[in-house]
């Protein structure tokens, strides 16, 4: 019973230690993300280029769903997530435009 | 006038190329993220761990905010991303327990 506490504690321990590992791979791939969309931003507001783009916001939704579901995670999440990310790229470009 | 609208054009097409790029590696890394926080949904209710632990919470945002930081991500960024991630790995444990 003791031995399979701590076999349990060692498991959970590994898990967490991957949950890590991949929050930083998360983190440091959002930090270049935003670079891009930063850039996005700049060259759009330069070259007069509206800031919405409803068939690439489309595009974008579909291709992540069919992403999510060959990878065995939610699509919905998915949407979710990338609406989540949208809406910081949106006040990021805000606070560009104060 | 119109080399540089080609070449603004071009330079929107790369940058959407890169975010697609990072959009695929952030759901194929939530997708095995989630199979961890899975695992360790299911090895608390056999173990009967307790589903909440205060001190590891906490010990994330701070590790993810530091991350953050030093990726020139916004700190309070991550933080709602974490919790936006917890959210979710809530909905799925309540799944489980139904």
């Amino acid at each position: 019973m003791a031995n399979e506490h701590a076999a349990d504690a060692d498991d959970l321990a590994l898990y967490r230690q991957s949950i890590d590992n991949f929050d930083a791979a998360l983190i440091h791939i959002l930090a270049e993300r935003f670079k891009i969309t930063q850039k996005v931003g700049a060259l759009k507001a330069r070259s007069g280029m509206p800031a919405a783009d409803k068939d690439r916001e489309r595009a974008q939704i579909q291709r992540l769903r069919t992403l999510a579901a060959s990878a065995d995670l939610d699509p919905d999440f998915s949407e979710k997530f990338l609406q989540f990310i949208v809406t910081e790229v949106i006040r990021h470009h805000e606070q560009l435009q104060r």
